[in-house]
């Protein structure tokens, strides 16, 4: 354990903390924290601290920390922002060895903010002490009763202990993963709020969880990664250590964006990289914040099926028939149970049942408790079914069933979700399900979350993708690039680097005059392709300057002339630096293939559908560079285009193995280049037929310095 | 009002019903029956039928029918299958209007059972009964105190009036949805049960429901439809009439399919015919039951937005990020509130606050009761915010927030969906809002829904798709098909039925010999296409049949002979009739335009992206022909195709005029022809650049009869 580790653990775990700006009146943010930590039961030393007071909700204040005896573990701070950095400094001084700010008004609210969180943040650096917020609400830790917390959540709610580790960077998020635990009868080793990360960040509780045997799950709710890297490492720890990770990431929309900023000071970065990094890294990412509870529970008391399949069953036929259609386009794969299991089934059932999804209404009264949950334990434990959803509507017998049912599924190996689809009409049902501890879900929509998360999950772990190996490129990519200035690179520099990478080019030459094309073209055969050159020319194609298909030099000459008049039109007195001639290649599949420097996670390499389809199919995918061949093949395996790649229709297939070694080969070049790299774009790159290659027909590219 | 709807009034809203097959024994479906008329407090009279008690539960009970005095309006039976049908009798023979089966093992089970069910039908007309069920669970009626069912739901359930018709093929369903509607505070007109729908079906209740003063929405839980273009005539009826229809419709997926015939023998039918047929006619469809009652009350609370915008508030900024990620993931639009309203809110706000996503955290403390407030007010009376979503999470002063936000929702015109997203913690907000009567969802799934039915209510509302004229067409088609054998339709019979139609086709001719060949290209002029014609060829590529881009005559002579053998292989023993001759017509982009009769809806147009990409974009829009040409415009607006065909990339734009009239046309030709046609397909419909027009380059077809 690194000791930035322990400390926070003393931190969470503390034997003392102080209340700076205690109170008594709940209305207050200190007078919360107080009533908290009295209501729960904490059992360490607590210590009011107030200028005047003596004494308060029976406990002896101090307007001095330092005076105030052995030195508390960690103070929490709720005191107005101008008071903050003296009150910050007596804690220093006393030797606290963390703070909690909870007071808002910091980087959040723009740049003078920032300017008082760093100084803040330089208070807590000098006395050696973590700094937790500011603009966060604290956290509560159920094991030792700690509610060191101004949520108002905890008023009413008691601590329900559990091993779900949570970390948030919003406070009233935090409350309402309470509330939603409490209600399912599970709870957290430690729930903290994080605010705008000054120092303590999401990734010190990720760390921290990783290594808390108290800890079964982690859940996050991130507006922004402080260290996108430090983040995958520690995904890959807790992956070894078998504690799934759960995000929920705000900002994938534009409005969302902002909100992250003005809420937590947070860079959201780009989302789609976000995705592609979670999915390579085993992190289950979710859209809702409540269903993070559901499913950290369930993986907790069931883990990850063996197999992507679902069998579904119900006591109702109309809840069987919607919800095997959810399942289905929640992109979910029905199981198919074998022969014995249909046999032994369809003893139990009415003429004219299907196997699954499986409606196990209108049994037989007298054998229907037993028959129900024979048939939860026959497709259980077929081995062909990965994991079991049971919608429990109406039916008699209903807490009976429940009940067996949920028992059966705690003490078998089948991760099996229970759904509840009405109301409080079954709290009953609920109850016998807490009572056994066994999880539920009241939506389908949670329950699709559920299932589709540990799927997800199992898949990552038994299948993750292959590890880059040492670069092939990276030296060449370094010394090539050392001799480049920064800035835009055109086309014929771009190619050059990409050849330097055993990149596969058009053979183009640069010609920079009219004759020089034709003794070019003459070379190369036509049909030819004419391209101008121009440092500042961006949108090559808007302005003309892309001539396809040229035929005889008659039709070269014309096409450089277009290309200098189209560049007069477009760039005004912007001279042509020449044009590159290169063989016209037909057929094939254009895709993109591409890097970026990514803020959070550093290098990501892309491939994508190009060409006239791209605003159509959107249809990208990426991951945080460098990657293998084998990884690159995952990629384009995702893409929609894929089907024509691989040669539908009849059309002859592509060569995925030159595709799958190019990408890696950017990747490396990404990796190797580091932010210097800003972007590379090859496009279209276009995939000849199996055993030609791929060829990169244009490029470009930017070096940050 | 049809004598058949004012039977069906008279059977729903009964002065006397029979209990057949009456029992004081809550364990079965008779006795379950007693105890709940009795419990709800029906006021009618109650007649148990029993052969041989003589009181059960405290009335007198009969063992004959006929003899218990006044006919009754309804019996309810629930007694074993075989005797059912005497008891049909008796029930018939007293005079009563309507009989409610319940008992199941009917149609659902298979050939047997649909006889047993018909059986039970002839009885029911033969009295000039009405029938509900088999196989159904009975109905409430919340005006009447009137539980006539066996659903143990309503054994805890109190019966909460309202005013949403529900008519469910399910019975566990209804229960799910009476808890629902129950926890949320509002209720049913009827809330029925209809089963196999032997006789009374959803149609009929849909008919009373629009008739019914207390019915100001309808809900539907549909597994088939028996009448596909009455339910779109009621549909239209409930559009005018301003209630609102709401369905689930089983059958989705492959395995709902099998669901819903072995649940309640209901052949489900196409799915995109059904999403298709409720957009054009303002039916709202969801895929979860439980969302109808969210939806229903909101629509009856609060009628659709005006404005097709959403405005997202919460007091945590958590919550209001996801939230507004969520809200732009869901495909609504986030409102541009106008420069009044920005000035306004940002003086109520920390610094750095978006307007839209709104987050009304940290107001100050003694203003922001009121200032909460004013911000909702603000968003809502804002012209440019046809609706306002409010994320409740926690926060000081919860309950007094939310309970003026939804006293202001209720008292103003921009409907307002509250989502509480704490658990039992904020149960107190939520019987709040109960009190006064305000809608609210629990999870931000439903209250994306809610807003999604509501705007997609308002534009279709607003925004209905224009009529279908006379057709231009009609009466040729009949013509021309009347000369048409019934089977399946060659490539030049498909295109001369087009060509009749006044849908543009290749000008081809029909070469019976090499010879005639040759001479029809020279006519036509190189370079050509050659394609086998032969009546028991179905696909005609993969028989090597179809050669493109001939460009001579050695070329047309070697093609020939290509298709000839190429039939010999593919399908031994059969001749080639001959072989088409067309011109080789490059550009222009690649549609599917046809039709179907489907069983349900009868004659749809169908539309979609041809080419190498229908597997990859599986773009398809559909439509109940016949369609308007402006109907059809929108059609290929919704493809995804449409930025191309648009003239996306720099592209030319395609002739979308004769595209949408040409989609017109197939869609008169459907109705024309009826079931006669049972499909056509152009594949492909070239749709060449602006002015050109389109050109059906192929095309099959088959006749039923």
């Amino acid at each position: 354990m690194t000791s930035a580790v322990s400390t926070l653990r003393a931190i969470l775990n503390p034997r003392s903390v102080a209340v700076v700006g205690a109170s008594s009146d709940p209305a207050k943010f200190g007078g919360r924290v107080m009533h908290f930590l009295l209501k729960h039961g904490y059992r360490g030393r607590i210590v009011p601290v107030h200028p005047a007071a003596t004494e308060i909700l029976g406990l002896p204040a101090t307007a001095n920390l330092c005076a105030a005896g052995d030195p508390v573990d960690v103070c929490i701070l709720a005191l107005p922002a101008g008071h903050l950095p003296a009150a910050l400094e007596d804690c220093g001084r006393a030797g606290a060895r963390g703070a909690v700010v909870i007071t808002a008004d910091f980087a959040e609210t723009g740049a003078d903010g920032a300017t008082r969180q760093d100084e803040l943040l330089q208070i807590a650096r000098r006395h050696n002490m973590r700094l937790i917020g500011p603009n966060c609400l604290g956290y509560i830790n159920p094991q030792l009763q700690l509610a060191l917390t101004s949520s108002v959540a905890l008023a009413t709610e008691p601590m329900q202990r559990g091993a779900i580790g949570l970390a948030s960077q919003s406070g009233s998020l935090m409350a309402s993963l309470i509330s939603h635990a409490q209600d399912l009868g599970t709870g957290f080793s430690v729930a903290a709020t994080v605010g705008n990360q000054a120092d303590v960040d999401l990734c010190d509780l990720v760390e921290y969880f990783i290594d808390d045997d108290g800890t079964r799950a982690i859940c996050l709710y991130v507006e922004g990664l402080k260290d996108g890297a430090r983040f995958l490492e520690l995904a890959q720890r807790a992956r070894v250590a078998g504690k799934p990770i759960l995000a929920v990431k705000a900002g994938r929309s534009a409005a969302g964006r902002q909100i992250t900023q003005s809420h937590t000071a947070s860079l959201a970065g780009s989302y789609a990289v976000w995705e592609a990094a979670c999915r390579d890294h085993a992190v289950c990412l979710l859209d809702d914040p409540e269903a993070l509870i559901y499913c950290a529970d369930f993986l907790i008391r069931f883990g990850a099926p063996a197999k992507s399949t679902v069998a579904v069953m119900s006591p109702s036929g109309g809840t069987v028939a919607v919800t095997g259609d959810r399942v289905v386009s929640a992109g979910l794969a029905l199981a198919e149970p074998g022969e014995t299991t249909r046999r032994e089934l369809l003893k139990l059932l009415p003429p004219g049942r299907t196997i699954n999804p499986l409606d196990v209404g209108g049994l037989p009264r007298a054998s229907g408790l037993d028959s129900a949950l024979t048939a939860y334990e026959l497709l259980a434990r077929d081995p062909a079914v990965g994991a079991v959803l049971i919608a429990v509507a109406t039916t008699p017998l209903l807490e009976d069933k429940v009940r067996r049912w949920g028992a059966a599924a705690l003490a078998g190996k089948t991760p099996t979700a229970i759904l509840l689809t009405p109301g409080t009409l079954v709290d009953g049902a609920r109850a016998a399900l807490k009572d056994i501890g066994c999880p539920y879900t009241n939506r389908l929509d949670d329950t699709l979350r559920v299932l589709r998360a540990a799927v997800d999950y199992g898949e990552a772990l038994r299948d993750p993708p292959p590890p880059a190996l040492p670069s092939k490129v990276a030296a060449a990519a370094r010394i090539h690039a050392a001799t480049l200035p920064a800035g835009r690179l055109n086309e014929p520099e771009t190619k050059a680097m990409l050849r330097a990478c055993g990149i596969s080019t058009t053979d183009d030459v640069l010609a920079r005059s009219i004759e020089d094309a034709v003794a070019a073209a003459q070379l190369i055969a036509y049909p030819v392709v004419l391209k101008g050159v121009c440092r500042n020319l961006v949108h090559k194609s808007e302005a003309g300057a892309v001539k396809l298909d040229i035929s005889d030099a008659g039709a070269l000459r014309a096409a450089w002339h277009d290309i200098e008049q189209g560049l007069a039109a477009h760039l005004p007195g912007t001279t042509l630096d020449g044009c590159v001639v290169q063989p016209m290649i037909r057929g094939g599949t254009e895709l993109i293939v591409g890097c970026r420097w990514d803020d959070q996670f550093g290098p990501v390499v892309i491939v994508g559908t190009g060409g006239v389809l791209v605003e159509i199919l959107d249809d990208v995918q990426m991951a945080v560079a460098p990657i293998s061949a084998g990884h690159a093949s995952r990629l384009i395996a995702r893409l929609r285009i894929a089907p024509v790649l691989a040669g539908a229709r009849g059309r002859p297939a592509g060569d995925m193995v030159a595709l799958a070694e190019t990408i890696a080969r950017v990747s490396e070049l990404a990796a190797a280049l580091g932010p210097r790299l800003a972007e590379l774009d090859i496009n279209p790159l276009l995939v000849l037929e199996a055993g030609r290659g791929v060829v990169a027909l244009d490029g470009r590219a930017t070096l940050a310095h």
